[in-house]
This record gives structure tokens, C-alpha cells and sequence, in this order.
């Protein structure tokens, strides 16, 4: 409805949720990636936002700014490394005969990335470590993954469907990335993909 | 081929390995329920074996008479509430078409006790949440589980088979026990059994 020539009166908000400009998408990239190296030396629950700030060299007003509170910029970093924002959709709207496949595919892709799997393991641990951050986990699954998934399914039980395909996907990340089982550390990714793609396509179509 | 009547001469260490003495029981019991409650607190990497046996009141010596190192009591407190020794064997033994179901129902059986669930899910935090403590997480699994599943089966890629089966089951326990997806928290015992049981049947024998 508005016109992309004349900026609304809410455009540095819009701003923010949009593209970033270049010195701002900078500055939220070194914010996210000091955030990430402070939750996993520290903790969730011993991590501030000052000393997140002052790793990334940045005023701690800037970060408020972009990321508003502790809990809110760990969400955000659990999501960053792995955009699922850009992947899921495509992911969803793919022939669906394949969908268990797909989403298999994706989550061995982003971990097994030499630049994106030690951050993701480094946010997964926190999670899991800390009470108050678990939570912030669970939230981000269910907003950005669980909740898409279900949305196209038909079935009355399409909460729970969604909830199983997610534990075997949780269960594949935490047994290949975090307690590195030999054998699923060595299996090639085409056969992880059919074998735990199966699994998934049934709990979400069977 | 021993006289029980005429104690032989490594009694003692054939003692700790069998059923203990009373007093000895309660000792044991006290500095695993005083370990987990210390890693629990701290975590894995700032706790000390002489701040759990001053939590469980007996003398530092005792407790490495008992548990050795730091690494061997964490390894131990991770299979005290759950016992897998007296139940896995029965597990295995039983129907073979209904292996994947005996072992999903023994995991929720074992979850939803609120005796033994509660010291389970501090153990799984405190493992998942530090890389010195992972380790020994696996190390149990593997030793306790994968190992005696994967020796009763006959295919070729029997390893493969059990750390599958263990990725559903891991991530069984990480989307009901620690996120707490809320269509797995609500879902009722017996269709868990039945969903996820025939996914680990399918990995271990399909």
C-alpha cells in the first residue's frame, strides 16, 4: 500500500526487519557472532549483554538497539547461523512425496558447514545447559520450524506430527554433531538422508 | 566354585561389584545423589569430588574408593537412577518384533518416574552442556546400550542400525523431557510407544 519512493514514518523499523544497510549489517554481525562466543564460554545464564557488547566493540545502547533484551538476542543467535527464515519455505513447498528428505538434507548441509555447524553446536549446548534458556530453544523450533510444518499438514493430529518429526530430527543433530555415535559420524550423508528421511516423511504423511 | 561359607581373599572387591552391604548401600546411594545434585548446580567442569563428598558427608576417600575419578562418579551418576544393567537385557531377550516397542516404553517408563526422571534430566544437561562431559555420556550409552543391541543384530551395517535407533530415542527424550514440545508432552504413553516404537524397529531390523 505505501509508496517505495516516499519512506513511511515507521521506516527505521521497517529497516530493521528488512535488509540491513552495510555498516549496520556489520555491526549485527559482530554482535551475533560475540554473543555466540560469550553464551559458549559463559553460559546463558552468566552472559550479559554489556560484556556481549564489549566484545563485539560496540555501545551497549546499539545492541538494545537491534537485539532488545538478553533473551531476545539469544534467540536471535540461535537462528543466525542457520536462516532458517530462507530455508524452510522452499523446503515446504517442494513435491511432497520428498519433504522428509528435504528437511533431512538441510539440517546435514547447515551442520556439517565448516562455517555455520560450530556455531549452531555452540548455541545448541547452551540451550540445552541452562533452564532459562532451553525455553528460548523450544520457542525458536516452534516459531520458525515446527508451527510452518504443521500449518500444511491436514491431519487432526498435525501438533504432534510435527512434534515427532522434529524429535528425530533434534535426535539425528544431537547423536551425529554432539555425542558423535562412530557409526552415524561415518555414514555418508545420502544414506542418512534416505534412511532418517523415511522417518520423517512418515511422521509427517503416513 | 567358591565356598560361600569361607570368604575368598578378593572379597571386598567382589563385594562392591555384587550386591553391597546395608551401611556401604546408603554410603553409595548418598554420594551419587550428592553428585548429581553438584553437577546439576555447577555443571561438569567447576565441580570437584570433595565438594560432593562434603555434600554427602563422607570422607573424599571414600568416595574414590568407591567411584575413582571425577570422570568415573559423572559416568556412574549417569546410570544410577536408570539401571539400564537390570533392564536392558530383559529388553533385548524378549519378542523380537516388538524390540522397538519394549525400548521406547522402558525410556517413558523410566522419564515420567518422578523418582528417577528428575536425576535424569540433570545428568543429560549437565552431559550435553560441557565438552569434557559429553564424552562420558557416550562412552555409557555405547557401552550400556549401543553395544548389546548392536551385538543381537545380523546385518552388516549393525552399528549404523543401533546409532540410529539411538538418535530417535535421544531425540524422544530431548523434544518431551528438556524442550518439551507441547504435542509430544500431551501425547499419551501408548501412542508414543506404538509411533516411535515402530520407528526404532525399523531402523534396528527393517
Amino acid at each position: 500500500m505505501s509508496d517505495p519512493a516516499t519512506p513511511a514514518a515507521d521506516e527505521p523499523v521497517r529497516r530493521r526487519r528488512g535488509r540491513p544497510r552495510k555498516g549496520e549489517s556489520d555491526a549485527r554481525d559482530r554482535i551475533l557472532a560475540a554473543a555466540t562466543d560469550e553464551f559458549g564460554e559463559h553460559g546463558y545464564d552468566a552472559s550479559t549483554t554489556r560484556a556481549i557488547a564489549g566484545r563485539a566493540g560496540v555501545d551497549p545502547a546499539l545492541l538494545h538497539h537491534h537485539f532488545g533484551t538478553k533473551a531476545d538476542l539469544f534467540a536471535a543467535s540461535i537462528g543466525a547461523p542457520l536462516r532458517p527464515d530462507l530455508a524452510v519455505p522452499e523446503i515446504l513447498t517442494g513435491p511432497r512425496e520428498r519433504t522428509g528428505e528435504r528437511l533431512v538434507a538441510y539440517v546435514l548441509g547447515m551442520w556439517d558447514s565448516p562455517t555455520v555447524g560450530p556455531r549452531a553446536l555452540v548455541m545448541l549446548r547452551t540451550s540445552l545447559g541452562s533452564r532459562r534458556a532451553t525455553p528460548l530453544l523450544a520457542g525458536f523450533l516452534r516459531r520458525e520450524l515446527l508451527d510452518k510444518v504443521a500449518a500444511g499438514l491436514e491431519a487432526e493430529d498435525a501438533g504432534l506430527r510435527a512434534d515427532l518429526a522434529a524429535s528425530q530430527i533434534a535426535g539425528l543433530i544431537i547423536a551425529r554433531y554432539v555425542l558423535r555415535l562412530p557409526d552415524l559420524v561415518a555414514a555418508p550423508t545420502d544414506v542418512l538422508v534416505v534412511r532418517v528421511g523415511a522417518t520423517v516423511q512418515g511422521y509427517l504423511f503416513d
